[in-house]
């Protein structure tokens, strides 16, 4: 590989010379600059965007981080991060932690050491040593279907409890009135809290009374947990007529255990399920789901971090909107 | 942000002393050391990968390449690539090219400017311009799921051929004889041609003729390639007992077909599919399916690759086992 080393001596000049004629910084003589440019092409030297970085303080390079490469989000939002930094110039370094504090520490840090432009921290709870690392380091992060505790940066989400809120309402109009959900974790105070909240409230306002055994937890959000909860939540409680689950993947496993258990989807018991990832166009029946704009919101959170790069005024919190879209998983009683 | 500048003011010396300290070069004083690492410690100066990547000429970061950020496959590669690229401490940089030659020829572009150490190029067909390129730049390159027509890149592959025929021996042994097909696309060389040309070889050993109508064709692997190519395929031959899918999706598709239809899997007609991935642990019925191990050949791909880069002696091609996993989707007829 031609280096800049290689351009200094054969234009028998100074590193620090090549590097001003090739940043067009002056300081030179107009000689001095024929020489440099002359070797520049004869060694077929290419404009060294690293050696550039060190200059202009910029890479070009925005870093993301995902809890888990496993979940059909994350690359619904790598997709929208990916289009967008593409159309501005940007690479995507991406970077998956397993939901694991050390690892996700060692993920910014590294991210941070290779000088990111910014950082888009993806649908993961960020905890209080690596908030303080953040805003210490004064990189611009914006949040992705997640959210800090405090208000210094900004973030993308649909608004969970709304959502849930509207789920509930719509599997009511439908003539639902045994109904029960799959919920996340309950100490899962971005995705998990406002989505039971919502839900529970929602059948309040038509009022409905939800209890406790008609509400099961996974874990996290995934098809086997949502396989095994719904299990549990049939066995307790076979006269439920409607189930929310908190994800698509957990509807997913519940359509895989209602077979099991020769439960009738919709004919017996309706699904409705969460996100609207490639998943619910796939199952069988296909799920009715609450939507949220999957790669819009990856778009989005690039769009404002490239914004904050490039110092293009304040950039504010936004909450995208969610839309119920009807499959084939949620039969009308009424 | 504290730049190399801030510590070279306040250590009251210059830049090129104070890089010369970080990287441990010697040519200095050792008061001189000493003044710059305080300044270093004062400051909370960070090593910069960047500057150092400058003299070292390396930048711990590697290139993956996929033609298409939907496909199934692409999030278990690059889970695989990302496992052996955190434990060897290389950053990964993701690119997405829409299989178009234009932005494949971007993203190249694109990485080869930001140094990276070494490109995994995954899933697609490499044009002539590229391979020139990338032969030009003398950047280590490793081709997974794919390969040149040339030997000047390692790869990493299951080999196709075998695997289909593989597949055809496993259906006459489960007693099928009226077989079809469901193929990708024939143009496609590197994975198209040769799960056809296995696939009817492997009928042929066991001389069974499977004539062009038995075959159907998709531009690419997708779900609705396998939904709409199902349909004409069993359309025209009802008479099938077995049908080959190129991918899980597709796969996947001609389930959703077959529930169309009313025809019933696998009593009527057994599916069996191609990858192994998490799709097809997803679907009812689960999916018999020829296994690649695709987290596997990431990992093995990044290995590879930062061999390459470590200059650790000659890098091989290598064909990864495959095998198929029996789930519900194939059944028995003697």
């Amino acid at each position: 590989m031609i280096t800049i080393h290689d351009v200094a001596k054969e234009a028998q000049t100074s590193i620090a010379t090549v590097s001003r004629v090739i940043n067009d910084l002056g300081g030179y003589s107009e000689a001095t600059k024929e020489k440099v440019l002359k070797a520049v092409e004869s060694l077929g030297y290419e404009s060294n965007a690293i050696a550039r970085s060190l200059i202009v303080n910029k890479t070009h390079t925005i870093g993301v981080v995902f809890p888990n490469i496993s979940s059909m989000l994350t690359y619904e939002f790598l997709n929208g991060i990916e289009n967008v930094a593409y159309q501005k110039g940007f690479s995507v370094i991406v970077s998956h932690t397993y939901s694991k504090p050390k690892r996700m520490m060692e993920s910014l840090k590294n991210l941070i050491e290779k000088r990111v432009d910014g950082i888009i921290f993806a649908s993961d709870a960020v905890e209080k040593e690596q908030l303080e690392y953040l805003k210490k380091k004064k990189t611009p992060v914006v949040f992705l279907s997640t959210k800090a505790d405090e208000e210094s940066f900004p973030y993308v989400k649909v608004d969970d409890y709304q959502a849930a809120f509207d789920v509930a309402t719509y599997l009511v109009d439908k003539g639902h009135t045994k109904i029960g959900m799959v919920a996340g974790n309950p100490l899962d105070l971005i995705s998990g809290v406002p989505r039971i909240k919502g839900f529970v409230e929602g059948l309040e306002q038509a009022d409905l009374s939800i209890d406790n055994s008609q509400i099961t937890y996974g874990a996290d959000y995934s098809f086997e947990n949502g396989r095994v909860q719904f299990g549990h939540l049939m066995t307790k409680n076979p006269q439920l007529t409607a189930v929310f689950l908190a994800s698509d993947e957990m509807a997913s496993g519940a359509l895989t255990m209602a077979h099991e258990m020769g439960i009738q989807v919709p004919e017996e018991v309706s699904l409705i399920g969460y996100d609207n990832s490639l998943l619910s166009r796939i199952t069988i029946p296909a799920l009715t789901t609450l939507a949220q704009p999957l790669v819009g919101m990856g778009e989005k959170a690039c769009d404002m971090l490239v914004q904050m790069v490039n110092k293009e005024g304040q950039v504010k919190s936004f909450i995208m909107d969610h839309h119920i879209i009807e499959r084939k998983s949620v039969k009308k009683l009424i």
